[in-house]
């Protein structure tokens, strides 16, 4: 008997997901051995073409007509958001409906309630487009890595920030700059805020950190810095001292806690991560038998999402098909932790730096900041302090790599530089990892 | 009720494969909801010890002790080989159990009579350990990109021959001193005739392509070349020209027709498959809706092979433990393909190709070898011909890149060439790609 599926929301991901559906139909049938129909489509505006071959009468603006349809098997969220998103879902679960979404912001910050509704009504949830659009990683931790404990994860997992470095670094132009010309191209979001300043990869970081530690963490709970102070100047010291810089999401599983942050990185260039460029994201994972693994893709777009949302769609229709209950649940795990996961406060970092002093290019001005750093046991690595062509404000870049050392050292330190007279602008700094 | 698994061969696989389900063995019953047992594991050598935390009672000589035992409902192949293997996988099979297997050469012979027997029988076979060890690239093609029509495969799928072609490009040693320091690392297998000749590529290609195609393909079929020709020049060469020397495993799902091939191939320097160095695999993947898509990790060891045994038992365990009956099938396909599918004979290939040729140098060579190459329509891009010194045999090497040609032509072409007086050794012909 084919599978009929309601889809709520048409816009982007909506219409690759109905594509992808109708275009591959004939493959998808001989995988899965019957039809998926998509049955309806709920939108508010059900005028606009989106160049996919659909009957008309299957649009509707009432998403309830969905939920309510006891034809319907699999509902997909598609609309964002999470209020109207959050109530779909979970009164389709009450139906006994299996869901699939691609709202990370949804799952980041209410994941822990929709999962246990998915369990409490034995229905399926697959938020493969959540994270990393085309690549296939919550598979992959779910499933093909399902023996590892999985101790570290570097991803690049917001595809419009990395767009603005590549440019940055390819073209050495400022910040603002290629996010005028990113927006210019439908690249970027006017503005792209959510992106920039590291929420939407803290959003994916969550889901991830559930994934590999069975608790449903709140996205708050990590910490995120964006890109938006990053400078060409930046860009140029990182290459001088081999590295490339990087809006990474990091999670790291401990003994005892979990190290969860999302900020700008700086990476060796000879890490693979180094080379995803433009658009592109990556997830690095490392486990405990398998070592270390990179997945890499368009972690956005019309039909890359389409392809991971419609990949949930198969998954729950075989299930379907072959009169199955169990599904795997939510995170993987069937026991989940009743406790709640201690994750490490940001101070407690321990990290190389990089730190960019504006200071006035005076005798003694290296000493004094170097002077504080040892004070607050920070010890340098290396220097380039090369006579620069001074700024209007006098001052000149001394810029500095560091040894380990503890971020809240760090902190207090760089409170103090800023606060010399001849520091003229915040020093900027970004944390360094050397694997 | 804890699910019981046996284990068919000690070695290296199967000693990984017990020492993740035993480490892991809290994680994984927090995941699965119940306990994976190692009820009996058969090895013709019970005696040696595996540094594996197991109760001596349970290993036996006897592989029939683990496919009559009625409480084990998973069987693990792991012996190799392509008799005895078979054997016990269709005689565990028949008894209802399910199956796990790394035997890459089984499934590339025998997938066909295999997979059928798993349909007949009702029950799963995973693989997931058969292609790129650790690397999740089997559930990948099976679920999360099964939405996708998968038109493009380039795989670095032999970690020998990859470890030995980046060996050569490091130190600038030739082929055999690689292979002899590779043999006394442990690396490589003595002598390691299946890994550079191309055969155990072709083997996981023929997986692969079976995977994507739903028709399960023999891989004799695949053409196949190894890498005991690439010289120290070549790979010199092709670093002049920005291209970097791979043993590639390659597919192309077209209309009508596949192309499957595994050679020596240049690939550009950009191309992220160029830095896939040392022992490490990689598998890049197109897909008409998710674009393109990269897999990277270990594709070989007793941790990371046992990690992808692991994930494949876990995934059975669930459905033993739902109570479910129906499991994916084997290649993905509900419906396989009735008809035979059509492997374009590699004289059909379209490519760009580096030739070197050992010619004498002497006026007028350059214009005889480049009309033999007009007469057959082959086009070149573009000559290196340098003040080299010379060889023992008076030659020097003419080296050159071709725009596209037929297979067939530059056979014809290269035979004649060969067979001038001026040249004093066989052309070196690798293919080139440009994506």
């Amino acid at each position: 008997m084919p599978v009929n599926v309601g889809i709520i929301g048409f816009g982007t991901v909506g219409s690759g997901t109905a594509e992808v559906l109708i275009k591959n139909k004939e493959l998808i049938s001989k995988k899965i051995g019957d039809e998926i129909i998509i049955k309806k489509i709920a939108d508010l505006d059900i005028e606009t073409d989106r160049g996919v071959p659909i009957d008309k009468n299957i649009l509707t603006k009432d998403a309830n007509e969905i939920i309510d349809d006891p034809d319907i098997k699999i509902v997909v969220e598609l609309i964002g958001g999470t209020t109207k998103a959050k109530e779909f879902i979970l009164a389709a679960m009450e139906k006994g409906k299996h869901v699939v979404t691609a709202n990370k912001a949804l799952l980041a910050e209410y994941g822990k309630e929709i999962y246990e509704a998915a369990k409490k009504y034995g229905v399926g949830i697959g938020f493969e487009a959540a994270v990393a659009g085309g690549i296939p990683i919550i598979g992959a931790l779910k499933e093909g890595l399902s023996a590892n404990r999985i101790h570290t994860v570097f991803g690049i997992l917001n595809g419009t920030s990395n767009y603005i470095l590549t440019k940055m670094k390819e073209k050495g132009l400022p910040y603002k700059d290629v996010v005028d010309e990113a927006v210019r191209l439908g690249i970027a979001e006017d503005p792209p805020t959510l992106d920039v300043d590291g929420t939407d990869a803290a959003h994916k970081l969550a889901i991830i950190v559930s994934l590999i530690s069975g608790y449903p963490i709140d996205y708050k709970e990590i910490y995120k810095e964006g890109i938006t102070h990053i400078t060409p100047d930046d860009i140029r010291f990182a290459d001088e001292f081999g590295y490339v810089i990087k809006l990474l999401a990091i999670a790291k599983q401990k003994e005892d806690h979990i190290e969860a942050r999302v900020h700008p990185t700086m990476i060796p260039k000879e890490n693979m991560l180094a080379n995803v460029n433009e658009v592109f994201n990556a997830i690095y994972v490392e486990g405990d038998f398998v070592g270390p693994n990179l997945y890499y893709g368009l972690g956005a777009g019309r039909r890359p999402t389409g392809s991971a949302v419609a990949a949930d769609i198969i998954n729950l229709a075989r299930h379907i098909i072959n009169g199955e209950k169990g599904v795997i649940p939510p995170l993987g795990f069937s026991k989940e932790e009743k406790s709640s996961l201690a994750i490490q406060p940001i101070e407690e970092l321990k990290s190389r730096y990089y730190f960019r002093v504006s200071a006035v290019d005076r005798p003694g001005v290296l000493s004094l900041i170097s002077g504080i750093l040892g004070k607050y046991k920070i010890s340098i690595e290396s220097v380039i302090q090369k006579g620069r062509k001074k700024r209007e404000d006098d001052s000149v870049p001394i810029v500095m790599l560091t040894h380990e050392a503890l971020e809240k050292d760090v902190r207090k330190a760089i409170s103090e530089i800023d606060m010399l007279d001849v520091v003229k602008d915040k020093t900027v700094v970004i944390r360094v990892i050397n694997e």
